[in-house]
C-alpha cells in the first residue's frame, strides 16, 4: 500500500488528550447537572431511516443532512433519469436509505413515539450525542459536533420552565461562568402581536424576521417585513414592540397594556408572570433573566415559552443555549397530545467561552500522577511491582517502558505534566534508597527503599 | 407532514435510561482502568476521507465500510459508465469521498502520523468511540457499536505486553468477572512453525486457517490447508502443534524443543518467557493465562505477541477482547519505525457476560433519590424551594410537575424506582407536617415541616 497523507475531512476535528480533558470536564458538569435535576440519559443511533429525518428541517435542512450510500448491490437501483433531469434529491434517495442525525430533537420525538408504552410519563430525558451537518466548514462551525439536550415530555406544567432556567443557572454556577443572560419570550405573545397588527396569517414570516433583530437591527427587520408585503400601517403598529425598555416586570406590563384585548397574548403573559414569580423566589447566581419581546427563535415547533441564553457581556458570540415549550413534536410520529419543554446547551460555544475566560480548572490536564523511570530490567522489575500496587490503590501511574537517558525520560515526564518521578537505578538499588523528584518544584529527595510503597501512596491525590 | 412509523434501521439500537445506566457503569470502569494505567483519551472524527479507510481491511472490509454520499451538486459527478459496467466500487467512489470509521485502529494510526511532532512518545492513548460496519444485522451483531482500545506506540518494550494483561485482570476484577482466560501466542513462533514445515511463503494462508481452529476444529483446519495446496508432508509436520497439552511453561518448552533450530521462533519464545515470568510475579485475580500456539488472529498487522481474551467457562460466546504487538501500522501514513502494542475490550460482549452472570450492581439503575408529589401550587411552591436546595446539595431529585391523584403520582415514583417520596398537601401544610414515604419498605412517617430540609438532606447517599 502506498503512503497516504494523514488528514481529516474539512469541518471535522481530532481531539487530543489535553483538549479532551477539558471537554470531558465540561461534559461531566453537564451530566451532573442533568442528573441532579432528575433527567435520565438515552442514546439513539447515529443514523436514522431517511424518512425519519427528511422534511423535518425545511429545504435548507434537507440539503444539510448527510446521507449514507447504500451498501453493495443496493446502489444498482440508482435513478439515472432523476440525475439527468437534475433532480438530485430524488437521485440521492434512490441510492440512500439512511442518514446521519441532524439534531437530537427529531430522533427524541421518534423515540418517545416508538416506546410510548414503555416510558413513564412525564419522561425526563437528557441526551448528549454527536450530530452531523453538511454545512460549509468555517471558523467555529463544524460538520460534526456535540449536542446536549434536556427535555421533559408528557405533561404541561410551568414548573418545568422554571426548572429549565434554574438548571442553566446551576450548571453555569458550577462552571464559575457568571453574567449569563437568559432572554425569555412566549410564542403566544408573538401570536398576540401578530393579531394586534393584523398579520395572523403571516405569523411565520413575522417571527422569522423578528428572530434576526439582533443580527440585522430594527430597520433590517422592518425592511424584511416590507419585502414580505407587510403594510406601513402594520409596521407602524409593530414599532413600539421593537424598542421596549426597563426591567422584566415593567416591560411585561407595557406589553400587557398594549395587548390588553388580545386573549392569546394574555395567556402567554400570565405564564411568563408565573415563571418570573417562581424564579424570583430562587436565588439565581450565574444568570439574570430578561423579558425580550423581540425574541422569536426560528424553530416553528415552539408553542409556549421560548428562551435564548446569551454569553456574558464582552464575549463576542451568539447564543450559548436555548429552548422552549412545544406541543406537537411527536405528532409527526403518530403520538398526539404530548407537550414537552426542552433546553439545550451549546457545548462548543460554552467551551470557547470557558477558554476565553480561563475558567477551566488547571488541575484537569494530567491524570498520571507518577512515573517510574527505567534503568534496566533489574530495577524496573522492582519498580513494576510497586507500579501495580499503586494502580491497585487507584493511583494513575506509569513506568517508562525502556532504559533510556535520564534527560530523555525526565523530558517525557515534563512534557506529559506528570508531577512526580521515581528514580531507581542500580546505584540506588545498592544503597537501598530511591529518589523522588517533584517536577513542579524541582525538589529531589532520597528515601529508604523499604519505604517506597508507603511514601508513594502518600502522594495519591484521591487519598 | 404525514405520520411516519417510528422505527430505526436494522442493526442499530436505541438505549433506554435503564440500559444506559449499565452501559455507563461499564464505560466508567474501563475508563478508570485505562487512566490508572496512564492511558490518555483521544477522539477522532466519525468519518474519515475514503482514502484513509479503503484498502486497509481487505476486500471484505471495504465492502462493509459505510460511505457518505456527497452533498448537493457533488453527486453530479457520478461515474455512470462504472455503474453500467457493474464496477460498483468505482461508481461509489465517484459519488462519495468520506466514510464512517470501521475501527479505531486505522484512525489511530492516521492520528499518530498526523501529529507525530506534537505527540510525546511513547504515546499511551485510549479511545472509546462508536464504529460502523455494514454487516448483515443478526442477533448480537450490530451495524453500530462501541470499541474500547488502549494502545501504546513509539517504543518496543515487553513491559507493555505485561501491562496489557494486567490491565485486563484489574478491569475484570473491578467488574467482579472472574475466570477469564487470556490466550497468548507470538507471531514469530507462527513464522517459525511455517518455516519448520516449509511454508514460509504461505504464512498468511497458514495463519488465517489456524485462526479458525476453535470454530472448525483440527480436521477443518487441515482441510483448509489442503485446499490452499499444503502438501501431506507439511501437514504431517504441523500436526503436533495442533494438539499440545499441559501448562504454560511445559507447552512452551515442547514447542521450543521442536523448533530449536528455528531462530525466529526462539526470539518469540524468549519474549513469551519474559512476559510469563513477569506476570507470574504479579497476582492475577480475575484472569488466568494460557499459551496457545494455535492462536493466530486474522489481522495481518501483528508482528509480536498476540492475545485473545475468552469469557469464563460455561459462557457461550467468542472472545471478549484481544490485541497484540504491531510494527508497521503507521507506515501506511508515512511514519516508519513506530512499534506499538494494543489491547481491545469487546464492550457489547462483556456487557452480555455481565448480564448473564448478574454482575451489574443493583444500585446503578435510579439516580433520582427523591420526588416531591404535587398537590397544587401553594404546597408545590414550598416543595420547589426545598427541591432547589437539595439539588444544590448534590442530591438528584424531582417534583411531580402537576397536581394529580396520589395513586398516579406514587405509581410514577414506583415505576421510576425512586426510593423516597415526600407528600405535602394542604392538610399537611395546615398541620405543619410532611410525610416521607420509603418506597422500598413501604414505611411512611410524619415529620415537622420546619425540619424538612434537615430530614431530606439526611437521605442523600453521597452524604
Amino acid at each position: 500500500m502506498s503512503n497516504i497523507k494523514p488528514a481529516i475531512p474539512k469541518g471535522t476535528r481530532d481531539f487530543s488528550p489535553v483538549e479532551l480533558a477539558k471537554r470531558n470536564y465540561l461534559k461531566a458538569q453537564l451530566i451532573a447537572g442533568f442528573e441532579r435535576y432528575g433527567f435520565q440519559p438515552i442514546e439513539t443511533p447515529s443514523f436514522e431511516r431517511s424518512e425519519t429525518l427528511l422534511g423535518k428541517y425545511g429545504d435548507e435542512g434537507d440539503r444539510l443532512i448527510f446521507r449514507i450510500l447504500n451498501s453493495g448491490d443496493k446502489v444498482k437501483n440508482a435513478d439515472l433519469g432523476a440525475l439527468e433531469r437534475g433532480e438530485l434529491g430524488k437521485f440521492s434517495n434512490s441510492i440512500s436509505q439512511k442518514a446521519l442525525r441532524y439534531d437530537l430533537t427529531v430522533p427524541f420525538a421518534r423515540y418517545v413515539a416508538q416506546y410510548q408504552n414503555d416510558i413513564q410519563f412525564p419522561f425526563r430525558r437528557y441526551q448528549m450525542q454527536t450530530v452531523w451537518r453538511a454545512d460549509r466548514p468555517q471558523h467555529g462551525r463544524f460538520q460534526e459536533f456535540l449536542q446536549c439536550d434536556a427535555d421533559v415530555v408528557g405533561e404541561r406544567s410551568l414548573w418545568q420552565e422554571v426548572e429549565g432556567v434554574l438548571l442553566y443557572d446551576r450548571v453555569f454556577s458550577k462552571l464559575h461562568l457568571k453574567g449569563v443572560q437568559i432572554h425569555l419570550n412566549h410564542r403566544k405573545i408573538l401570536a398576540g402581536i401578530a393579531e394586534f397588527i393584523g398579520a395572523e396569517s403571516q405569523l411565520i414570516d413575522f417571527t422569522v424576521a423578528l428572530d434576526k433583530l439582533s443580527k440585522i437591527g430594527e430597520e433590517g427587520v422592518i425592511g424584511a417585513l416590507q419585502s414580505k408585503g407587510f403594510s406601513a400601517e402594520k409596521i407602524q403598529r409593530l414599532r413600539p414592540f421593537l424598542s421596549l425598555k426597563g426591567d422584566f416586570s415593567s416591560q411585561l406590563l407595557a406589553v400587557s397594556e398594549v395587548l390588553k384585548d388580545i386573549e392569546i397574548a394574555q395567556e402567554g403573559i400570565e405564564e411568563l408572570k408565573f415563571i418570573y414569580k417562581q424564579l424570583s423566589r430562587q436565588s439565581l447566581n450565574a444568570v439574570s433573566i430578561a423579558f425580550d419581546v423581540r425574541l422569536a427563535r426560528g424553530l416553528n415547533y415552539y408553542t409556549g415559552l421560548i428562551l435564548e441564553v446569551m454569553p456574558p457581556e464582552g464575549i463576542k458570540m451568539g447564543s450559548i443555549g436555548g429552548g422552549g415549550r412545544y406541543d406537537e413534536l411527536t405528532d409527526l410520529f403518530g403520538l398526539k397530545n404530548t407537550s414537552g419543554f426542552g433546553i439545550s446547551f451549546g457545548f462548543d460555544r460554552i467551551f470557547l467561552v470557558l477558554e476565553e475566560l480561563d475558567l477551566f480548572p488547571s488541575t484537569i490536564d494530567s491524570k498520571t500522577q507518577l512515573i517510574f523511570l527505567n534503568f534496566g530490567d533489574a530495577s524496573a522489575s522492582y519498580c513494576f511491582d510497586h507500579l501495580t500496587k499503586l494502580r491497585d490503590f487507584n493511583m494513575a501511574c506509569e513506568m517508562y517502558p525502556k532504559e533510556a537517558k535520564l534527560k530523555k525520560q525526565l523530558n517525557y515526564a515534563h512534557l506529559r505534566s506528570i508531577p512526580y518521578v521515581v528514580i531507581l537505578g542500580s546505584e540506588e538499588m545498592q544503597k537501598e534508597i530511591f529518589v523522588l523528584k517533584n517536577m513542579v518544584s524541582g525538589e529531589q529527595r532520597e528515601y529508604p527503599l523499604a519505604q517506597m510503597l508507603e511514601v508513594l501512596k502518600g502522594l495519591n491525590p484521591s487519598n
